[in-house]
């Protein structure tokens, strides 16, 4: 059986999550709705795609530009069994009642408001409790990132409090027209920023208090978090824990010297396409205990982290994998993600 | 009585200094040491400042660029009472033995380590202990803001604990060779930072954690702290004691539309001198309460604030003023510091 989806938006994660989709054995890409036939829309042609416009309007300009498409929107809604979109934040919504129209199962990115969809989603939290619904929203990058860490560390030990600053890219390395080039901006300036209330779409019964600010810089985010166990944990069981949890990996800046988002994008350069890193990266040497609070540094790669969500969360709708450890190992094969650093394993 | 000042290092922090003790009515500024004749020496020429080379090589350079000099760094000492040290970090400990020889009492910056002089200082935490003592060190920017948050709030609570995140500025405005300028660096990776070290050179008994990432802009700091009080405690009230605290700015983001620290420059732009923001900027509507718990944004202007603290130093060694309450009267209406927004008041 093999589910049909398409893509609508094919900007930083509909390219990623089209890209992984080709990757999947389970599921087949029927085509990617995309605007304006720039550079992005060249890629996608190159790889065999099948481009969408998302009306009569826009598909005129791909005529223009000599890029084939294979008709609009509207087409491919009526061929797919479910439609990812990744339209800008907020976008998503805009269209729901067309894909409710044609019958369509939906999965929306974190920048669409929680009510968008039946349930908001991350695998390691709550595939199970995703399987067969019509709609999934897969929380944002930063969200995604604290429920990687919270959920795999909630298995083990009992959290009583999460605190964490978020230290957030400004923009992505495509993004000309966005700042600031020399300010901190407090994102906002009122406690909590909207990623704890994001974190409990998903989990809800987590005490969290998030603080976000937005740097001059493109390549990842930073967390630096606390976590407050309800009693005093080993510094020991907590790496033993990470280490081996999927979508984590440990990195140890004193034996790779890696000490910044710069040098970790630099070592994915070179095994990675995109220079992407869909895994939580967890510095490991930052990792400080003391009594019953655990204090870390993680770094979150934005354009990429949610494309394995975004795959098991297909999955969960068409009902193609029973256990998250089964969509996981699948995902994670597929997508060639790493349990260990890349150049130590 | 005037005490006669000598100023080694005319960079950021000397420049700053020299300009506070000439506005100050019992301290004379006898010289400033400069090492080399550019736009900065300039400055102090046009002031009318006394410049010192620290030794006859650099007195040549000054001779050939055509700026009178009034003779080395050993002339100047043979002068003075007090000696504040603006040389670059870990430089001035060097300088010590000399200092020394010439039975001049020193003040350092936060740039060279705790053991240099007979104690830290920080003029809300420690001034009258640091009456007649012999050398000082006046704590960096960064240790300044948490330790000017932390002695104030700690007079009217019971502070149990303290949990900082500094996102640091990479560079000062004029610093042209330093970076980075895409890429957040942990620094270090390992908790915690020296900050928290650094605040317990100045009170000891505070448990205090500090974690710190350095980011590409050059205004300001930002530090997200969180305070934890051995009782719940009120809003109002942590509200209340930061208004009325001398060298602190309590800033509301939706009265000023001021939630980045561009933002809080540019304001600066219009009424001081260098843009200079000598005070402690607390956002007040981050100020969060959650039980025993505060959270809040605050500013640090790295250039400026460790200013007052400079002046505060010198009437400690000097014995000028007999409580912090008098020195901070003195300094803070000379330097013109507020104790309201500066728009607003």
């Amino acid at each position: 059986m093999s589910v049909k989806v398409g893509v609508n938006g094919y900007g930083t994660i509909g390219r990623r999550v089209a890209d992984a989709i080709l990757a999947q054995d389970d599921m087949s890409l029927t085509g990617v709705v995309k605007r304006s036939p720039d550079y992005i829309a060249l890629y996608a042609a190159k790889q065999g795609i099948n481009i969408y416009a998302p009306d009569s309007g826009s598909a005129e300009k791909f005529d223009r530009a000599g890029i084939k498409i294979s008709g609009v929107l509207e087409d491919l809604l009526s061929k797919v069994d479910v439609i990812v979109d990744a339209t800008p934040g907020g976008v998503g919504a805009t269209y729901k009642p067309l894909y409710e129209r044609y019958g369509v199962k939906q999965i929306y990115q974190g920048g669409e408001k929680p009510e968008v969809a039946e349930a908001s989603f991350s695998t390691l939290c709550n595939y199970e409790e995703s399987i067969g619904r019509k709609s999934l929203r897969v929380v944002s990058c930063n969200t995604t990132g604290l429920l990687r860490l919270i959920c795999t560390l909630r298995r083990h030990f009992k959290v009583e409090k999460v605190r964490a600053v978020l230290i957030r890219r400004a923009a992505d390395p495509r993004e000309i027209k966005k700042g600031p080039i020399n300010s901190i901006n407090l994102n906002p300036v009122q406690l909590p920023s909207h990623h704890a209330r994001d974190v409990n779409t998903v989990v809800p019964d987590v005490n969290i208090v998030t603080a976000a600010v937005v740097v001059p810089t493109t390549l990842m985010h930073v967390h630096q978090v606390t976590l407050v166990f309800k009693e005093p944990v080993r510094r020991d069981d907590v790496i033993a824990v990470l280490d081996d949890a999927p979508r984590i990996v440990l990195i140890n800046s004193k034996r790779t010297g890696i000490k910044s988002t710069a040098q970790l994008i630099e070592s994915a350069r070179d095994v990675r396409r995109r220079n992407d890193i869909p895994e939580l990266v967890v510095f490991e040497d930052s990792i400080g205990v003391e009594g019953n609070e655990v204090m870390l540094f993680q770094a979150v790669h934005q354009e990429s982290i949610v494309v394995p969500e975004n795959i098991d969360a297909i999955r969960a709708l068409a009902g193609l994998a029973r256990t998250a450890d089964e969509t996981i190992r699948k995902t994670d094969t597929s997508l060639g993600l790493y349990r260990r650093f890349w150049l130590e394993r």
